[in-house]
Order: structure tokens, then sequence, then C-alpha cells
């Protein structure tokens, strides 16, 4: 429940029972998007979206959000609306309410800060820091897909939101986080935002834990048209695909789909700190964490 | 109690039977602050002091704070440890945990939003919208004196932040909005982040009533070497004093101090829609909201 807004505060009233988790995401024009590369209404979607796939990544279910947006002069009224309407379409999908934020005038570029607060039952949020030696190693959907289009527009060709809709349109794992917390299946969770080398080194670092996984067995993105499967280093290290990548204790089934999201074993949690990678000649190479920069111009 | 950082939510739990007070505030650089103005701990202590100073003006706790910060290159280290020192010694003092945030490189000069989320027995946050005719309109503290710093600075002088510690260093009034809602004092109330008749009119307009307060009565800040009293004007419309700005139900008795900080009567509320502002002479005149725009190079 929400009231209080346009006060000082926004007043928020959890379910008892329930633990808040919050997450804050920036969406800095140059930095995250550029005006040539993404329409209007893709920012306002991908704003609000980093945060709701922070917010699955838990395995929580979000409640309310706050947009702080700093405009430069002259950014057109039909640009802004757009974004709005990317972002407040994204929120209605999900009953997430605009609760409150803040606004300003921009020095330079548009600058814009997400805040998402969602709700999970108490002490049942799934963190990074609970994969253990053994568990097998999960990613939903396809990976690799969003920084294609990336690719794609940094060779100075055209990529639409049709043929790279993870890129432009992504819809974070809402219902899959909660499903895999409810039923008790992740063991540890994080979403792919930074990249699967980055991600899974988050999960190694917070649970202790070193990491085996195969290049044949990554799931990677269709895009493109004519569509068709991402080279391999995209899968690996490419950022912003807001899937969920999950353990998984040794003994649990799990479904090859769940709420509708394809469900794939890359691998398995190894002792040691380090991040493994097998080939398709089944040689094994280090993993480097070449997490995702965001682009510069 | 906050646990989750670093993972990509915090987790937070509020003690039962509280709601959750959530403010997110901008510091840009040139709008809200200027290198060759503000040292850097007074930045970070600024920065943090809106959120907090939002929170006591519902009569809450702060609990966490997040801190979403973009960085320029070439910003030196020695800077942004002061920035951090100033924005974590005032955090301290009032027992707030930074919980997380982001961050990113900014284009174009220092760029931070911050998060405050507090706690607040559940329905009792003092709203902007309870004021009744008939109330009696109180300010804390002396008003004027962040605007008399920017004044100074503007006309190319230097203000110290020994003499123009409102500005520099401003304490929120945490403990005294917590007496005021656990003694239910106040019906209404606001800070005074954007100045005395624009934060009055935001009572008002949520409020649907109309108020009349007295020149005289207006308690100026004393600012500068040697300390004086500011001008009306800047006590009438000089924003960022962060006091704290409330009505009191006729019968109440108020204290003409409490927690340290004195209290004044300025007015009352009145019907209709409309601020009034009473002369030395005795004569009424229309308030306009002059509110608070921030300074621009």
């Amino acid at each position: 429940m929400v009231a209080g807004i346009g006060d000082d505060c926004a007043v928020l009233r959890l379910l008892a029972g329930r633990d808040a988790l919050v997450t804050t995401d920036f969406t800095l024009e140059g930095i995250h998007f550029r005006h040539d590369w993404h329409p209007a209404r893709s920012v306002g979607h991908r704003c609000l979206a980093r945060g709701l796939s922070d917010i699955a990544a838990m395995g929580g279910e979000p409640v309310a959000a706050f947009l702080s947006l700093a405009l430069p002069r002259g950014l057109p009224q039909g640009w802004i609306r757009e974004f709005l309407r990317g972002l407040i379409g994204l929120a209605g999908k999900y009953g997430v309410v605009l609760a409150g934020g803040d606004t300003a005038e921009s020095p330079a570029g548009l600058l814009a800060d997400i805040v998402v607060l969602g709700a999970v039952p108490k002490g049942k949020a799934v963190l990074r820091s609970g994969a253990r030696v053994g568990d097998r190693i999960f990613v939903s959907g396809g990976l690799g897909g969003s920084a294609a289009a990336l690719a794609k527009l940094r060779a100075g060709a055209k990529a639409g939101a049709r043929e790279y809709a993870r890129h432009f349109y992504p819809q974070p794992r809402i219902e899959l986080g909660r499903i895999l917390r409810e039923r008790g299946i992740a063991s540890a969770m994080i979403d792919t935002s930074d990249g699967l080398s980055t991600d899974l080194a988050h999960i190694c670092r917070e649970s202790g834990v070193g990491a085996e996984i195969s290049e044949a067995l990554i799931p990677r993105a269709s895009a493109g048209r004519p569509a068709r499967e991402v080279e391999l280093d995209l899968a690996l290290h490419g950022g912003e695909d807001y899937e969920l990548l999950f353990t998984v204790s040794a003994k649990k089934r799990v479904p090859s789909q769940l709420g509708g999201v394809r469900l794939t074993e890359i691998g398995r949690i190894v002792r040691g700190r380090t991040m493994f990678v097998r080939n398709r000649e089944g040689r094994l190479r280090k993993l480097e964490d070449r997490g995702w920069e965001h682009f510069r111009e």
C-alpha cells in the first residue's frame, strides 16, 4: 500500500511478515543510452527494467518505484512523454506504483535514477551468497541478445526494436524469480545485467566458491534479421540481458521451463575461487570476468 | 535491520507496526552546489541532509540511505574522500546505514541521488494535508540563513562554513520531528527546503486552506561575521534552511523550545486558498509563492 504521494516522503505499508527490498540504478545519457540509438520509449522501459530485474533476482515482488529525473533544456516534450510512456507501461504490467522521485534541470544530458522498492517473505530473499559446492548452475532464456544489438549499433548499422527486443524492451523475470524462491529451487541468484562472466563471478565471490561451465551448454540468444544465434563471446560477456542466473542443489529437480521461460543447466559450482569454462573439445580454460563496460562514445 | 548489502537489492526489515518512508533527492554540480563555493565535505553533508530532513518532516526516523553517484573523469580522489566523509559523518550521527546505491561515470559534472528510507509507527506519519482552519503556524529555528550565504557567494564574496553553518552543514530536525509526532502536536508538517512561502503554499494546497502570517513574527536567522539578522525577503523566500514548518490545533500547548530547538508561532490557518502576510503597520498583503529556484551559473 502506498500513501502520501506528493508529501515530503512516500509512505508505504508492506504486508506483515515481509522484508523490504531496495535497489537503485542510474540511466545516464551517453553512458546507458544514446539518442541516436534508442527511442525514448525504450529508454524509459529500460530505466525501470533494470530495477525490476534486481527485484526478480531476489525472488521478490516489486511494489513501488521512485524516479529522479534531471532534464536538459530543450529536450522536446514529445521525447519526455514517450520516455514516461515506456516506463509507466512497464510499471503497469507489474502493478508497480510510481510513488515519487525528484526533478531537476540537468547541466548536461538526461539523467535518471530509478529506485524500486519490493517485498519478499521475511528471511526468504534469495541472496548471491547461497551457492554450495556441487550445486548446478542454470540460466533463463538466451544470452548475448542485448550485446548483439550494441555490436550492430557500434558498427554504424541500424538495429530495430523488433529484431533486438531483448535490448530495447527487456522483460524482467519477475514471475520466474518468484517461483524459484517459492519452490525453494534457487540456492543463490543474480540477474545477468553485467554479463554471464561477471555475474557468475559475483555469485562465486559472495558464496566463496568456484564454478565450471561448458561453452556448448550456454543458451545463446537469437537476434537480428534473419534471426541467428549470437557469437559465444557475446553470450559469455555481454550484459543487459536481464535473465536470471541461479544455482540449485544437486538433488533438486528443475523443469526445462518455468513461468514460460526456458531454463538451461550450464555447469556446476566447484571448490576454490576460480571460474573455468570447458570448450567443445573438452578442454578447460580459466573464465575471465570480462564484465560489461557500458558503451561510451 | 539491514542485510544483503552488495546483493542485487538491499534487504531491510522494519520493526512490526511501522510504515516505511521513502524520499529521493538529487545533488547536481552546477545546480545544487559549485566546486568554487562548496567544500567537498559540505557537498556530501548537504546531499544526505536533504533526505534526512524529508524524513524529519514526516515525524519519522531514518533507517538506511542509498547513494547513487556518477563521477566525472579527473575528479580528485581527495575530493571524493571528503565528500563521503561529510555524508557518512552525518549518517553516523543519526544511526543511518549506507546500504547501497549505484555508481557510474558521469558525462559532465558530479551527479548524486540520495534515497533515504525511514520508519514511522503505522498511520502516524505527519502529512502536509492535515492543517485545519484555526490551526496556528509554527516554524523551528531561524529562516534565511542558507539563502544569506548564497547571496554573499553570488556577489563574489567569500562565505565561511562557520559563519554560515546552516548553509554548509545544515542539521536536519530529526529529533524535533519525532517529538512533534509522538506528542501529537503537529497537524501538518513540511521542511523548509524550498523557502517559507513555497513550503507554506504546499501545506495550504494539500490541506485545502489559506494562511495568514506576520512579518514581525518570522524568526530571521543570524548569519555572517559579525552575525546579524538576515533580510526579511531571505527569510520569506530563501530555501535550504531545513527547518520544520508545522501547524497545531488551537487548543494544544506548544513549548517555546523542543529538542533544543526554538519554536516560533508566525500566524494561523484561515479559510480560502490564499496566503497573506501582515506587515509591521498591520496591513495585509498577498504572500506570493516565490519558491526557491536553485542557483544557476
